[in-house]
């Protein structure tokens, strides 16, 4: 090929709500040959991705894997897999992406009880309650864990033990929270999680890690109509997924993608997922006493804010496009613009997989001085 | 991160079904370091992926994308999004990619009538002309290009002549025809289109091209119902890669498969897809004549044989399994094993993507006449 042929981006240090930059040994594995979806080398991978996976979502549950995918088809890989036309749902919406589990909820034919809070605000226990008093029937809840568009961390525990009393199955956005923020899959009894590959778990984007418990795979065994979605039928994708198995064909397996995802996944193994936790803690904390100390304030309150995805409101005349525009092109630094009403409001400064340490802080305090 | 963390594979020559080996950049490509989804300089490459995806489909449709998912999935897209409940479909089925269109029909809800041949053999265009005489409210029809699972070429050029004549949209499996094979999207009239990047695309997998032509895309905007999965909707996926406009967030695209995507597609513009359908005939003969000259006959008869994919018979005492493995394990060569009833009797095999020459096949021969 030559030279002009060859495609060449450059070094952004990605602090917006992601993708974010990657952990060390990602790229290069993405680099590595191809391997045939069925070549014994490549079940290998699987079988460690897979192993992992459990170890980051805390637990043992055999109905997890990678979807083939972007984080937004893990969404909906639960909701098209746990949701019969008529199923009655609660959906918490305090955010674009608890919006976009309603709008999900929506299209597969559910009756659909919202429970809502302000953006900025967490959804509350006390309103979940009621929905289901009020709901006896209900079988399924959704919510975000680390409401990316707001900064608003909602209290999934507390939500999925009122559900599980209820008797309902919990679905939970996991897309900002894995590998940032404690998240507990058996230990809370979530049902179905999904997640994406380039925030928390540290690699790049085009993956969803979903995990399903055995209540949730029951659900979707004894449907009455099939799932309307071959691809994403978890009773096929489970086979594809089964350790040391007869493993039949279902898609080809996007070769680099597993390997990233692995480099990824080892890296997090090696460091620990608690310490990963306490990392972002630190650093957050960190950040947040430095922009304090530069005029910069906080969206959200202390007690449900996010230390991975900060939303901090613009100061006082400080222009959104104009900051942004020149943190790109002159320090090729990205920050996330605000969403909805929020645009033009505040920042959305995501501090998540390689760049949780205080350098990159550091790096991007010296670019904001100069602004 | 330490050196037994890194993710390393093997260099595998990929002569089976797909994926192949990619074209020269794409590997590199894909560890350039990760872009956001919104950065200026990722709209122009995702800008220039649809404009050479146009070239390679051979359409002016500015409904020409990648969906990020791979090749199945590209399947999904055209009939979640076509497919409305009650439906009319003829499903064209001679292999087991045609049989998986029919179970996505299925699935959709549609009314479908089968027209069948038998593995090995093309579509018969008057069976097709007899179902849309008895079914002549009939919507839509599926038809598969190139049959993986046999090597057979089906008349897609005809078959889509008798469905326009009869009012239908015609749904076409590109996955293994894509850039090995003439495929005229506009010239004949292909409503929905979808294929993979691991094959004759020569990059690696995970991606899905799909094109829509304006009467499909204006059946979806037409619909009653909703289609029955947000990620999907081609409607609203459509203005994420509206050139030059105003982007709206849909997902966070997998950038290093764009990338990838990206390099190998530079590269199929700089051949020019002519010249790439030419040299897979020449190849593929030079192929057919020196394993005939070992006593290799082929499934198919040469008239509706593929290029890219051979099916060929094992001769007489020929051990399948035993000649898999020895070829990967002593020569680093994959091929295919047969499908279905073709388990044990036959191999696919691929010349697609990077080994569309006569030294990979040269390589090739030499490994068979030492098994």
């Amino acid at each position: 090929m030559s030279q002009n042929q060859a495609v060449k981006t450059t070094e952004v240090l990605l602090l917006g709500p992601g993708p974010s930059n990657s952990f060390p040994g990602v790229l290069q594995a993405m680099s590595e040959p191809a391997l045939s979806h069925l070549d014994s080398d490549f079940l290998k991978i699987m079988d460690e991705v897979k192993e992992n996976l459990q170890y980051l979502f805390r637990t043992i549950s055999p109905h997890t894997y990678i979807v083939s995918g972007p984080g937004s088809l893990g969404m909906e890989t639960c909701f098209v897999n746990l949701i019969e036309h008529g199923d009655k749902i609660i959906t918490c919406q305090n955010g674009f992406f608890g919006d976009r589990m309603h709008e999900n909820a929506k299209r597969y034919g559910a009756e659909i009880v919202q429970v809502k809070a302000d953006w900025g605000k967490p959804i509350a226990l006390k309103d979940v309650e009621e929905a289901f008093v009020a709901h006896p029937d209900t079988k399924l809840l959704s919510v975000v864990s680390a409401e990316t568009s707001t900064g608003v961390k909602n209290d999934v525990e507390g939500i999925a033990k009122i559900a599980k009393r209820h008797g309902a199955l919990v679905i939970v956005d996991a897309v900002t929270a894995l590998g940032a923020i404690p998240l507990e899959v058996d230990k809370w009894g979530l049902d179905a999680v999904y997640s994406c590959s380039q925030k928390g778990v540290g690699c790049v984007a085009g993956m969803a890690p979903v995990t399903f418990s055995e209540s949730a795979f029951e659900k979707v065994i004894n449907r009455n109509t099939p799932v309307p979605s071959w691809f994403q039928d978890v009773t096929v994708y489970d086979k594809y997924w089964e350790t040391a198995a007869k493993r039949p064909y279902h898609h080809t397996a996007p070769s680099q993608q597993y390997y990233g995802i692995l480099a990824a996944l080892r890296h997090i193994k090696s460091v620990g997922i608690e310490n990963l936790w306490q990392q972002h803690e630190e650093v957050s904390a960190y950040f947040a006493d430095e922009m304090e100390k530069r005029g910069w304030n906080f969206f959200v309150e202390k007690t449900y804010r996010l230390p991975q995805l900060n939303t901090m409101l613009l100061p006082e005349g400080f222009d959104d496009v104009q900051g942004r525009t020149k943190l790109r092109g002159e320090y090729q630094i990205e920050v996330g613009a605000g969403l909805g009403a929020m645009a033009g409001k505040l920042w959305r400064i995501g501090i998540m997989g390689a760049n949780v340490n205080k350098a990159t802080i550091d790096k991007f305090l010296q670019a904001i001085d100069k602004l």
